[in-house]
């Protein structure tokens, strides 16, 4: 019993920190309890009640699934439910139309038989990709309502009222998530998207900084058995994978983030055809630089770790090569410090200009000196060159 | 009006193509038209509509949420739904009986005020990583099912027959669900990780080899002047990218289907505890490999392009090192496609072992050549042998 107890507590702590490390999820909590509260509203209030009826509980269903995180998300999942059940209404009552004129045996078959087709095409057309990226939930709700309405049909006698009612509801249900979403502490998707951007960007600079300045500083001491410098050395080298690990892991949420944030109206400083697409390819970029730094790092740890180096190496790495790729990796990392800045204020800096320049600049006083290095180096700046011409194309 | 119809035929075309790379799409599609025409038959039959009712809606909707491409996500969602479904109308039953026994002024309030603070919390506890990755669809159920019966509480008199009829109809749409989905043409999820995991080994293997390939045998060429078969390279080249891309962006794809594949019911040689999480073990080590050959790639890439090379370095390139790298890269890649055979057979092959033994000769007498050789190619090395040690944890 003692130790459900603390299981509890460990949950309820883990669940403070999620909240505290974010308070906006807490708020998007208490925004969805408020809608839905809004929405009861129609329940209670007599001619509200009176115009809608029964099918009120469209409007919470609608407000229950199409609340999303960002307002991005919100508008596209309300848009979606919106026009496809709409459409998929107009449609169903043409079928409908159709079935109740024919006789009384084919009637089941010709209802059953078009959402038979209707659902097994719409259902591969989730499979397309464009289809995919922006109208998934739509068609969800189009096979959704059409079936409801083409087979209750069979049924439920008044079939124009109810559609038309449901559809209204659905609206009512729509608008209600939407203000609620974009009128309190909204959390825009294209913002996000910003940020993390400028945010990786300074991960990757504070990761080549700190890989390559180990790898000097360790390899300047005499002897590589140095167990107690170790461990705090590897704590930081566990950040350090870990900023690295998480710019090679930000496809996902990048692209369903840009995808998201197409859908938001203009905010802030993002006008109406903000290039989120841009975010990819420079997001592409970012994930292509920290490939190489990944390898980088490993090269670093194979050097430091195994004591099989030859010793004419590793004084040899200590001599001017080393001022110079810690001058270099130093260039590289105020270059995409410069970007991420850049980035993050939205306008071109001409302190970037100056800072690519001295990168290449020290790059070349380095490829000068050096043959022996791993070229893995060198092809890292390239990737820094070319991560800045797609920035630059962004701004 | 011709561009729109050409615009047409291709979007034909590429769904076409679709369909015919992957037919179990096309049988997806199918088999949601013959659930839904199945579901659609309560409606047309009289018993059967006599024993549900109007509440006949609520299986054709389930039907249409909860039927997924895999066996594993369309379980997922049928329990969590029902879970979900049948024990929030067990609590607003009971948050319903304290509310209609308060007085007629207070009732509003302490309906939506529960529903407040229920969805409050539900919303916000799906944020907590292991909720999202468990009970994602379940939460948004259970506010949705909560919300609906305390609030229209208000205005229906029998609640409690009411709820128990769409409890019960939602358990035949999610019977129906699953036994379509996985008596007819099952896809598995985990059958599907098991056959990306192989897949992706044999294309690191493909990559490795072809990448070292070239760069020996360009090189062995007098000049880097070579544009009529630069086209035709490139080809190559690029799918070769396209290989390590695919496995780089595997992890999203991978996450999930270990996830869904989790809530599978045992089939084939699949047995009920499959450890689904060492094939994310194994694809984390396969992407750490992947990162290694995009560099080494990258190396090669800016190797070649620049004639800016030293021509003392390029010949030192073909002599006895040469032999050696592509020995080794072909033994690594002889290595990874045993571990993919191994994988796909679900046994520990001695061809494996043997393989990876002759691999470490090839790599010791290969160390003992160079110096100057880029250190990516060991490192690469190391990592096939993590993955190899991954693979045989796995088996």
């Amino acid at each position: 019993l003692a130790c459900r107890d603390n299981r509890v507590i460990g949950f309820g702590r883990r669940a403070w920190r999620i909240g505290a490390d974010d308070p906006r999820r807490a708020v998007h909590g208490l925004k969805v309890g408020l809608a839905l509260a809004l929405v009861s509203v129609f329940y209670y209030t007599r001619p509200l009640y009176d115009g809608v009826g029964g099918a009120a509980m469209w409007a919470v269903l609608t407000v229950v699934v199409v609340f999303e995180y960002t307002v991005g998300g919100c508008v596209y999942k309300g848009l979606n439910r919106a026009i496809a059940t709409a459409s998929a209404a107009v449609v169903a009552l043409g079928v409908h139309w159709i079935a109740s004129k024919s006789g009384d045996k084919l009637e089941p078959f010709i209802r059953s038989g078009s959402v038979f087709l209707l659902a097994a095409t719409a259902t591969f057309s989730r499979f397309i990709p464009a289809v995919k990226a922006r109208f998934d939930y739509g068609v969800t709700i189009f096979i959704l309502t059409y079936s409801l309405v083409a087979v209750s049909g069979y049924r439920v006698g008044a079939l124009v009222a109810m559609t038309q009612q449901r559809v209204s509801t659905i609206a009512i249900g729509v608008s209600i998530c939407v203000a609620t979403c974009a009128l309190i502490c909204p959390v825009w998707a294209g913002q996000e998207l910003h940020r993390a951007t400028a945010r990786n960007m300074d991960k990757l600079a504070a990761a080549v900084e700190s890989i390559v300045d180990d790898y000097f500083s360790s390899s300047s001491k005499p002897s590589p058995s140095t167990p107690p410098a170790s461990s705090s050395g590897s704590a930081a080298a566990n950040a350090i994978e870990g900023y690295i690990r998480c710019v090679l892991n930000s496809k996902a949420s990048e692209d369903a983030q840009a995808n998201l944030a197409r859908w938001e109206p203009p905010h802030g400083r993002f006008g109406f055809r903000h290039p989120y697409a841009q975010y990819r390819n420079v997001g592409a970029a970012m994930r292509h630089c920290a490939y190489c730094v990944e390898a980088l790092a490993a090269c670093v740890r194979s050097a430091t770790q195994p004591p099989a180096a030859p010793p004419g190496h590793a004084s040899r790495r200590n001599g001017h090569l080393g001022g110079a790729c810690t001058q270099v990796a130093a260039l590289c990392g105020r270059v995409l410090r410069e970007a991420s800045g850049s980035v993050a204020a939205m306008a071109t800096s001409g302190a970037l200009d100056l800072a690519v320049a001295e990168m290449g600049d020290a790059v070349r006083e380095l490829q000068d000196d050096l043959r022996a290095l791993p070229p893995s180096t060198l092809l890292m700046l390239d990737e820094a060159a070319q991560l800045f011409t797609v920035t630059s194309l962004l701004i």
